[in-house]
């Protein structure tokens, strides 16, 4: 191969080119070269493939993102992947981004107010599309995104804050019918395990379970709060062995700190459910392979996710902010006492 | 306020501009509005940020990206996150590119090798600074990534693939500690419950296992295959239960099979460990709390993410492809028959 003695600049190879050369559309070049939205048939694919090698053709993301004032991509927010809740409620938001052609940039908080505003800031220099927040305060400071004119959605969102789009469970049904259940099998004395927020908001789920003991006509039981993870269960299920007036049946506002309740229970050798029931709220996967099985609280990941998408997308353009709460719905297992 | 009759268009407000109004260098604004990768003082941060406000200055991303020719952005690919060994991985990755003023681009390929293919295709065409892999593949297909000439790196790579840049662990002395720590325990009939891969590679852990009874002079015990998650796992542990030769000890080649197993074994009323022993892979958070909790190979994964990062931008710029390998540790629990 001779090197050309002077090197001529041609002009970059186009959409357009690659197009004419595959004989197909520019908008199928770009559902290839995207990877969708729209799905291409393989020989299609094949064909268009051939021909962005063949004229060396390199779509230019940032080039394209100037043009169209769009970078494509859509931000999450979440405080911790590694509570499988939260990184379910990713891949979910990540699957409905890319049905419509964004990418996710994924960022973790931490549960920590200010590494949320640190990701938040970030995501609107970035010039994302929008930003999905799941966030630690009720109602978190998106003064960045609003002067840089993205939308936003809080996800996993407990109520109504005025004036954001909010999308969530409604918890405090939701603990209702967990707390209901666990009533349904003889139990009078109910502990209540309460995750603590850093916003000082009531937590709906805490209604729920003074709505059921009120409803039954039943005495509040003792109640225990800590960390929303396995290590903050763990220290609520040894304070609940511990006490004086040891509870029969316990709601625990989150998987995770049920998990780390059986472990607590499973150490003092207290049999899980017949010396203590339990119910809690979320309905990961790891509930499902714990011993034994959790009765949980489900939420619908899915539909929130695609709910939260499809309103920053634009698809409920002009519509005032709104919040959009989910029901839940209880998935029997073996730690209630169910057979 | 009034509004002007004749829209003048204004030259836009710079990131100098932000520093001359502020009294701060323009790497300090750009700390400030991209979150890092140096921290700010407080007070310096409040006045950058009080600037942006008054001047209205807005951060172009899209053309700081064409004019730097880099998006400042790092692509991932993994399985799926809603293993907690992943998303651990996830969040590493995630937080050694902040540090680098990296943001991430998350995408699952759901064990699927089509869409594992199209995740890739769409990181090169958005034109991330580099691809980070974890592939189901032993020798996956990142041709499209080379032709946009953009690095990449495989993690949670078994061994050595030539031409590659990857991070792993040492599979095969990570599972011989396993099993040895069951040999040690007086096991002579030790099965191994492992994971299948999309590609047809012996596996590191499979050879560890075999060496480890090989050095101790035992015979092969029962080998059951499955999926490397926790429904995987339930099924091989019913085939254990099951078995004519019944096994005393299983060694699993992921956290997520040794949940699953537990479950298999809980259920027949075999009791953990003194009817049969277990040890597993990876060190996920999930290992810690199950019952009883798991003795397990724990992987390296911050030590990795960085590895993988790092490489990626350009630290290790000029150095050919290497593989590199980092050393596996015992996490002793109650699994395995240790008090």
């Amino acid at each position: 191969m001779t090197t050309p003695a002077v090197h001529v600049p041609r002009s970059p190879v186009t959409r357009k080119d690659v197009a004419r050369y595959a004989g197909v559309s520019t908008a199928v070049v770009s559902y290839v070269v995207n990877g969708g939205p729209k799905r291409v048939a393989p020989a299609t694919e094949a064909k268009v493939q051939d021909a962005i090698r063949v004229l060396g053709y390199r779509p230019n993301a940032a080039a394209r993102a100037l043009k169209l004032g769009s970078s494509e991509t859509i931000g999450l927010v979440i405080p911790d992947n590694s509570n499988p809740f939260f990184s379910l409620l990713a891949h979910a938001v990540e699957d409905a981004a890319a049905d419509r052609g964004f990418a996710l940039v994924l960022t973790n908080s931490d549960g920590n107010v200010a590494k949320e505003r640190r990701n938040i800031r970030n995501l609107a220099a970035r010039q994302v599309d929008g930003v999905v927040l799941a966030s630690v305060l009720f109602e978190p400071d998106l003064a960045d995104l609003e002067s840089a004119e993205i939308p936003s959605v809080l996800l996993n969102h407990g109520g109504e804050s005025p004036g954001f789009n909010s999308v969530g469970v409604d918890l405090a049904a939701g603990a209702k019918i967990g707390v209901e259940h666990l009533i349904g099998h003889g139990h009078t004395n109910i502990a209540l395990a309460m995750g603590t927020n850093v916003s000082n908001e009531f937590d709906g789920r805490e209604q729920g379970w003074l709505q059921a003991l009120a409803g039954a006509g039943l005495p509040e039981g003792p109640v225990v709060r800590g960390d929303f993870t396995r290590e903050g269960g763990y220290a609520a299920g040894k304070r609940l062995v511990a006490s004086a007036s040891r509870p029969t049946a316990v709601f625990a506002s989150s998987d995770m700190q049920a998990i780390g309740i059986l472990r607590a229970l499973h150490e003092a050798g207290i049999s899980v459910p017949r010396d203590m029931a339990l119910t809690s709220f979320d309905g990961s996967a790891e509930a499902e392979f714990s011993w034994p099985a959790l009765t949980t609280v489900e939420q619908p990941v899915r539909a929130m996710a695609e709910a939260a998408v499809s309103a920053l997308v634009g698809e409920t353009k002009g519509s005032p902010p709104e919040h959009r709460l989910f029901p839940t719905k209880l998935r029997i297992r073996q730690s209630c006492g169910c057979p």
